[in-house]
């Protein structure tokens, strides 16, 4: 499926132009949606390599829902079949019971042919998938799961600041999240200049923002860090090369740098990390981009754990609250 | 012809095995070799973005050879029928009179089959192929047509220094000027692991050879200053990222940043090197390793005209000679 699904995903233009959500039903605190929030039911499905997912497993931590919502890791490196649990005792999900994510999909709608992706958060009860809606999930962890986070928990999306964090969310989708996708996976040339130009114009305008603030919005972490976030980790490792973003690495941007190694350094982000699963899924999984399959060894990332001297500008990471164990 | 012949340089386990150069004859100052050096009569042919031939293009304007040899340059992208003549009027070499280099490889072997190779010198004569032997070459631009060097010439393979000339040659050869060849043209991981970790120890142990001293051999540029210079001056732009040679950019090493910087701003050096021609070589060419043979925008490379402070090493780039105009 995957290179049928890429030319699918690629206008007449050459640009990358990313699938719809399929499933967006939300999990919430009060039922109406028919999905209610309630501990042991729901299953997150992740891969450690994508950085959608990444958010919500990020989320997951600082908001301390591991007891609430358990995880089921996908094997880093899709196949025609799409995500496989092939990590597992027997290939299958222990709690699922499925050997592939897709089973999901077309429990909730057989006549899915779209590509499968993670984050997916799936009912345990009816082994059908409930959403695929990766920014609704993250949000929705914050928001309508409240009962169960853990004591000191941040607030990632205070209400006072939702319509900020939502316009700088808006921008580093377009442009940064989703932009070097659409670097890497154009087939023009003209259609790569285009969202690499607006890729490192937009890098440069959130390094002015953070010289001078520690956080993207307010003075603690939010949503929109953690958004930022998943893409700069990725960056020198994968997307740099991969993805043909490269201007300079990030370790060569020295605000959006210091900024990156500040959160990494910050429990539930650097601890979620997992640098092997993000290059093996990268490289062998772009086969269009990396016919060989061969994995870089480099870069060099000792530098992630190096001091980032951001405390200098003050802020509070976790406002009132207090880190993750 | 360049996937099938790809596949021929390919060992069993995935080792990348170059071609040996199939034409080997000498052009030879007493003529004894059938090819007596000659001004006006033999064309260098080159491709501004080969590395192999980028060093016979600095040996010819560092000795002062532009008038007794001349040059017709190819097309950066090479196409399955080999390196061509489309940047000429009519899409053939206005001296030769051909559109492609292989045809000057059949008038002198009827039977060749292989992968054509720049640099190649062709008798105007005969319209034959002399020699494709690149290593050969240069060196005998130094020694067999010293008639014609210009006064002022440097000495770039003296006698006294041969042996270590040779010696420093062989291994810059083998890991690094082919060594990332044999990372990006591996096709198994082990291969590429091998050649990557080669590779970087040769750069390290290079990097603590050149600390203390400003050139390689001696204290003036000689052949060996040459030929690493020509894979310094691509690592960044190409072979970082296409050839996975990621564990850092050459700016991000220090010492060999500087020593590359100081050969670029030497004349006869920087004012060879023609970034376009290649990265879309590379990037165009290779659909074995970049399908959608988009040419990266990056990285930056204006960091090459920044001093570079070897100077406090000592060392005299030209010795007793003067710089090329």
């Amino acid at each position: 499926m995957s290179r049928p699904q890429f030319a699918r995903e690629t206008s007449t233009h050459g640009e990358f132009v990313r699938q719809p959500n399929r499933f967006t039903d939300r999990i919430t605190a009060d039922g109406t949606s028919g999905w209610p929030a309630e501990p042991g039911r729901y299953r997150l499905v992740v891969s450690l390599a994508c950085p959608w997912a990444h958010r919500s497993v990020i989320a997951r931590r600082l908001l301390g829902l591991e007891d609430a919502i358990s995880l089921a890791v996908v094997d880093p490196i899709r196949d025609e079949r799409g995500w496989r649990f092939t990590l597992d005792p027997d290939d299958r999900d222990p709690v699922l019971g499925i050997g592939f994510l897709a089973e999901a999909y077309r429990a909730a709608d057989p006549g899915f042919t779209g590509r499968v992706t993670v984050p997916s958060l799936v009912d345990t009860r009816s082994g059908r998938v409930v959403t695929n809606d990766y920014p609704r999930i993250t949000l929705d962890l914050s928001t309508q799961w409240r009962a169960w986070h853990r004591e000191g928990a941040p607030e990632l999306y205070p209400e006072h600041l939702r319509a900020e964090i939502d316009a700088v969310n808006a921008d580093v989708f377009r442009d940064v999240n989703n932009g070097v996708y659409r670097c890497g996976f154009a087939t023009s040339q003209e259609a790569y200049e285009s969202a690499y130009q607006a890729l490192f114009a937009r890098l440069d305008a959130l390094s002015e923002r953070l010289a001078h603030q520690r956080y993207l919005v307010g003075d603690t972490i939010t949503e929109a860090d953690v958004r930022l976030f998943t893409t700069l980790v990725r960056f020198d490792a994968v997307y740099h090369g991969h993805f043909k973003c490269n201007r300079q690495k990030l370790t060569e941007m020295p605000v959006l740098w210091a900024y990156a190694r500040d959160l990494f350094q910050t429990p539930g982000f650097g601890d979620t990390v997992d640098f092997d699963h993000i290059k093996r899924h990268y490289y062998a999984t772009h086969e269009q981009l990396n016919p060989n399959r061969v994995v870089p060894v480099g870069p060099d990332l000792g530098g992630w754990h190096a001091p980032h001297g951001r405390e200098a500008l003050g802020g509070r990471p976790f406002g009132d609250g207090t880190p993750p164990a």
